[in-house]
């Protein structure tokens, strides 16, 4: 085996550095007038609204990378910011990623992290407009802002759920927190003994909704094919149950969720079952899973039966009264209240 | 002396906090929509042409808390990128926030940091729309986004410098940098010996370069009120040389620079020949200054003179083909090539 190449970034300086990483980039959205290269960058939208959302990821906070491979940090940091921009049923366009780097990182270990960010942003048209490089004495630091736009009249906030509308999600739940824990048994086990490899096999679809999220643009396609604005909407990182709770706040009103109507993936509850773990409370308090939560008229649910997409949709429960409070019926017919309660260092 | 109040931020948990931070803000600008509160915020931007432009502030790199009070660092986080916002003629009108908050960090002194963030905001009519909470395993993270809004005809680049412009400045360099080499010395004498006080008097003017930089607003309500458009522009974060050969080099040209037009400040001359360091050297090398450089067409200098302004432009040198390169005129008449070393390790 030969071994890799490694350069180090100093070598390159600041300037020459920003140009290695964005040399390659070509502009694929009309609103982006000026990316990379100015004080600002510049963005014109015609007759939208635009709307912004930003994340900052630390190391050892939101990232650990004695298992997190680079391409996929890149992505995925790419991925979660997209995510909260559909969530507003808004598409979109620009990113800026600002990074701090640590003195142990190479230049081919940050070719690979962008690899992943350019990854993303060919898959979702994204143009990386801007950014700002610089050392870190610590961890890697990474700090994404992401800018959509939308139509007027369809932006969807969390405010406008009504009573009766149906809570929909556009997944299964609890994958990427049984996905997390699974990594975290076997780094503990790598750690105690170097020599065994990690167990990861047959949990492939646990892994890439943890390392590799996709973020549901299919989703917003599909609402608009249907001509479907939700009531409401949120995209899924701490847990169905906060983020519904977020929602019922939001829009001042109560909900039950049906412990039969929630989905989860099997290998999620075979894994988190030999793990000891309630795959319910992952499904409820688990985070990352990146799905879409919304509410709809109760008239519009015919469109989504009719539309036969491929995009799965599924009805979870309903919107209630405010006084009625936030209650999960169990499938013993027990009514649990909703608590919020993030599994994440937030 | 009564002890000062200390709360752990892990009291309120992230949404307590989040909302702690946040409840007292009032929207100011037409085009924000929606603020904190929602996975994006929503802006709409009537006939106008977007400008964004973001920072990383990372403890020990960008900042050192045991000199910088957390009030001055919040509002000179919010400073610098407004400063990169109007560089581009543009004007700020909303930001977003995210922190990393080391364990050793109380609620009062988060509070402090704000309370600077909120000053520059009244002061600049700013809003601050969303942002992202996070504890840090390590130090003190900030990373800011700034949007503004610029008339199409009015966005000013850095690449429309022309032959025969005149290279213009807002202001004195090099004060920035001495007041940090002052904040550096009593930082190392208090160490030394705790029972010593800092001896930072009659050095307001330096101090408050450093710790608490204005951006240059009125520069931009200059250009306005005098109908004047600059060729081009930048906002001196890394001192004159490197700014002026980033214009060179966006616009295909070369410079002229004299020694005799450059503002020093005398107390900056003072200190640096206190401190043995050419004043020239700080003024061109030095950064963090804050100042707006610009280019004119020679026809509107006249306009400068006739404003009669309180703000002072400060003509220091003129645009060149580009194979003449990019020299300083010394008051001796030598010329000597200008080079690119920004002080801060980015």
């Amino acid at each position: 085996m030969t071994k890799k190449k490694k350069t180090e970034i100093a070598e390159l300086g600041e300037f020459g550095l920003i140009d290695h990483l964005t040399n390659s980039i070509k502009i694929k959205n009309k609103s982006t007038l000026k990316g990379v290269g100015d004080d600002s960058a510049v963005l014109e939208y015609k007759n939208k609204q635009i709307v912004i959302s930003t994340d900052l990821l630390l190391e050892g906070i939101h990232f650990d990378l004695t298992y997190t491979p680079l391409k996929h940090l890149g992505y995925k940091a790419i991925a979660v910011n997209l995510s909260d921009i559909y969530a507003m049923n808004a598409h979109p366009k620009q990113i800026t990623v600002s990074i701090g780097l640590s003195s142990k990182m190479s230049l081919e270990a940050l070719d690979e992290f962008y690899s992943g960010i350019y990854l993303a942003c060919d898959k979702y048209d994204i143009d990386l407009i801007g950014g700002d490089t610089s050392s870190s004495l610590t961890g890697f630091t990474i700090s994404i802002t992401a800018i959509g736009e939308g139509e007027k009249d369809k932006i969807t906030y969390r405010s406008g759920a009504g009573v009766n509308d149906i809570i929909c999600t556009s997944g299964d739940f609890g994958a990427a927190y049984m996905g997390l824990q699974l990594l975290e048994r076997e780094k503990k086990v790598f750690e105690g003994n170097s020599q065994v490899q990690p167990d990861l096999a047959s949990h492939d679809y646990l892994l890439e909704k943890i390392l590799k999220p996709e973020p549901r643009r299919d989703v917003i396609e599909l609402l608009k094919e249907i001509d479907v604005k939700p009531t409401s909407m949120i995209d899924v990182s701490d847990g169905i149950s906060s983020e519904v709770l977020h929602i019922c706040k939001q829009s001042g009103v109560g909900c039950r969720l049906f412990e039969d109507k929630i989905p989860i993936d099997a290998t999620t509850s075979m894994l988190a079952e030999e793990m000891g773990i309630n795959p319910m409370v992952a499904a409820l308090n688990g985070g990352e899973d990146y799905e879409m939560l919304f509410t709809i008229a109760q008239s519009d649910y015919d469109k989504f039966i009719k539309a036969n997409s491929p995009v799965k949709i599924y009805a979870i429960g309903h919107i209630t009264e405010k006084s009625k409070g936030s209650y999960l019926i169990t499938n013993a017919g027990q009514e649990v209240k909703l608590s919020a309660q993030g599994w994440k260092h937030e």
